[in-house]
């Protein structure tokens, strides 16, 4: 259970005082705001706060661009635009603040994108509470054999149950470990700033996370894709759910552009180029890399 | 008059229709919503949108710091001692997005601060409006004497009327030239990205111009102190207002420690504490050079 | 000419001493170093700084990747696969610190990029030469009338020598206004900072500014660009050809991934693919908009 | 010990080929080029490139502020200047790359510094070291009884003795297991992104990290502080040393204003004017809070 039943009551308390205000509100939003949408064993992303919609998006380009935005016919068309020609900065005059709960691994991986403003549970002043992540079983992937990045089959029998009594085993001691090193009680108590240094990955922190939607659909882009790891990839998940609530046609127009499209090279270009003019193309004569020739490929064959 | 009527219609219509959230909501802020505030002879500040309250640096606060922050007995207590431990991420979860007019050489110092996003009125799409900033007669200063970046006594007489005259009749013709180079009667018309080119400094543009409260009193500390020109010292007073209303408690910290407040180097702390132990310092023994001792003694003679 | 006498000597002397260093030197960055190359009709590019070259970006990745990257069998595979999946951290592990000298209207739009550190000369503290930017008469086009932002074809006769001469007698006649605010002879003389704002928007600033090389090939990807005006381009392309001598695999793969590829949505990969597949596709079963559409066969048609 | 006869080996080799460049080359900073300076029980520092030097703030400092310079009699009264009057953009002039091995609950508190460049060893494509940091005794210290982030007293006997028995044995433990899931010996073995999540927080990463020098001043700021956790102020420490070495003026008003300095509130300001003027100042009439009044007294008493 992510949720302790004080947090839920602090939810529901935040819920039940609508207040009028003279802000861009997004209906999609306001059905979210708190709520706290479960992430893994013990974790959450909820939205704490936001500003703009998709009329704001739009305000701003009309801003920059004036008179020259008219001919776009419609609000749609126009996010559409911007965002196929790049156009980033309408995109962030909108701004989301997240309470994320997860695992240390996995904030260590997000905290990479540092346009964005955290604010982090302290384990110098405050105490970790006794929370780890242990993965389902099905998430018990061996190490690939062909990727040194990625997951190849899922651990099976003996393996498995091994792996899963160590992970919790080890977590299980280290917190007690780091419960007995705090104590106070006949003994003076390690700092918590030297204790929490037995704590091990999987350990869950909380952070607040305010990001601006042009660098959020940046983190979604690089994190939501297949290639993130599983348990970065189901935050980023959750988050798009959010988005698409908030600014559907923004989140529409990323969806098309960034998360569905992909950049191909002048030389993949050439490629294409060619097979469409009835060429036989193979890696031999691409001018590509094997690697690249792959991927190429498999691009193509995809739909 | 900086607003058009229909801006003026624009900012009724906007405030027309208050809407219910569950966001945090700053009724101070909220009666500042959209409306103009004048700033120089056509230049405007408004607030367009915000997020977030003192409450909510409370509660970025108590995130990161957990139970260490209950001894702090109230809000405003824990406020002061963010600002004064530099503790800036707090402040960092509050946002505001400001529309302003202002002329291109206020906008050129302004966009020194790169911590913000910004949407400008673009010259290349769309043509600028004839407004130009011509100084009050008060503000016609001469070049200081004894600062290379400071403003020394008011012109008089002859003198300020021939600027005045210059200002006005340099900024005239060049919009003139402007419109015949873009005209297309009887012509091409010069692309607009190329006319803009003859425009004067003093010309207005406008920005949407979106921030966190970190970075805003990082800009307020530096743009609304004495030693800023005068030209964007306006603005940032205007704005100074603004958060005030905004965020009460922060917007006083703020005022003591950074606006009221000074930074002493280690010779001038030392200089501090041998004068009040009775001892006589002058420039001479004091280890500054005799510029940093007449900053030194200003401060001390301040008040 | 845009090198003072002064200027070329500072710009020898600098070049006459090399001295030892143990730092990663780039052979082709040196044969640079201070040399000013020309754009526009004042303008200049010069390298004052760098720091790295190709390899500093495979020892980077390799840090980050660690055995994972042995299986590249070189640096120039390794750098293309960087740049392939968008790894940019490598790439900002260069940097590089440029002298600029560029009228105002394209230091407006280049100070845009805010990821980048500057030190423009300042009009409030120094007197600013009397230099400005006059198109040469191919380059004097018509607002294009398909494009809001684009030029059409060149004026011809009497309207470009109209406004040539426009341009060259507003510049000149504000000059010498500014001289004569300024001046101390026989009256007081305006502030600096006041008198800089009779001054247009082509008159020439410079300035100090230091990016990495990730940011700098974002910047150099949308001003080297066929659709960015052309008064920043030929800065870009100035910089493209200093940087495909610092860091040649680099540049490389950018030129092939970033300036000769393309994104494509979604749609326009599902198109390709049925097109591959010998299906008749036009914009309306397309899925497509028709300006989306347009865009999406110019690419297919540009080789 | 810090580093591997191989990595020494890279060191020496790094150091034995001097190469002619014409950049500013500081002396002080290639006597520490690529030399691991050790801090803590595994950990090291080394400088692996750096840009600029002293004169290169000067150089930067003149571009902006032109003539406006000259009046200052030398670098070291300019660069003194610059810092008391918080002109940051100067110092963003200078660049420095280093190679840092470190604690990972270090790294996390070094990574809240967002404005820098970073490129970490990655534990989903490799496979991390047996290298744990195990404080020495002298630094088992106590939780502060007075303060939340603090330390106290040094442990002494019996509870040293488990403390350190506990971390060096769950470290060990845990390492065990993380080699025993990655195994393929009979087995699939567990992929490396899932395995790392066993490890605790006081394993030791490394990355490269690039910042720029104002950005890092901030930094040494912050962390070389008495208040700074002793486990990464001893690495500020040891950086701070390096850019002694490379920008001693730059430093040394740094050192002056920065880390000898402090910054009074406007209330504290005033106190110091009540008392060099003979008033009998206490906390009562002080206008500030019990906290606030014990800081100030102990800065004024610090001498």
């Amino acid at each position: 259970m992510p949720l302790t039943p004080e947090q839920t009551q602090e939810i529901e308390a935040a819920r039940a005082n609508p207040r009028p205000t003279l802000r861009a509100v997004s209906e999609g939003m306001e059905a979210h705001l708190y709520r706290a949408h479960e992430v893994l064993d013990h974790g959450f992303v909820r939205v704490v706060d936001y500003m703009g919609d998709d009329s704001a998006i739009v305000q701003a380009a009309r801003v920059s661009y004036g008179a020259g935005t008219k001919h776009v016919s419609n609000d749609e068309g126009l996010i559409r635009y911007l965002m196929r020609h790049w156009h980033s900065t309408p995109f962030e005059m909108c701004e989301i603040k997240l309470h994320v709960k997860l695992p240390v691994f996995v904030a260590r991986q997000w905290i990479r994108h540092r346009t964005a403003n955290v604010n982090e549970y302290s384990a110098r002043y405050s105490i970790l509470d006794r929370e780890f992540y242990i993965p389902a079983p099905e998430q018990l992937a061996a190490q690939s054999t062909i990727n040194n990045q990625g997951r190849g089959e899922t651990l099976q029998g003996e393996e498995a149950a091994r792996v899963l009594e160590i992970l919790k085993s080890d977590a299980g001691r280290a917190y007690d470990h780091y419960e007995q090193m705090l104590s106070q009680e006949g003994q003076s108590g390690l700092a918590r700033e030297l204790a929490r240094m037995n704590l091990p990955a999987n350990i869950y922190t909380q952070w607040y996370w305010k990001v601006d939607l042009h660098n959020l659909f940046h983190f979604l882009r690089l994190r939501a894709d297949s290639h993130a790891q599983y348990e970065i990839r189901v935050y980023a998940d959750a988050i798009c759910k959010v988005v698409a609530d908030w600014v559907p046609a923004a989140y529409a127009a990323f969806e098309d552009y960034r998360m569905g499209g992909a950049t191909l090279s002048g030389k993949a270009l050439d490629c294409v180029r060619r097979m469409l003019a009835g060429e036989a193309v193979d890696q031999e004569n691409s001018g590509m890399s094997k690697g690249e020739w792959r991927e190429f490929r498999a691009l193509l064959d995809e739909g």
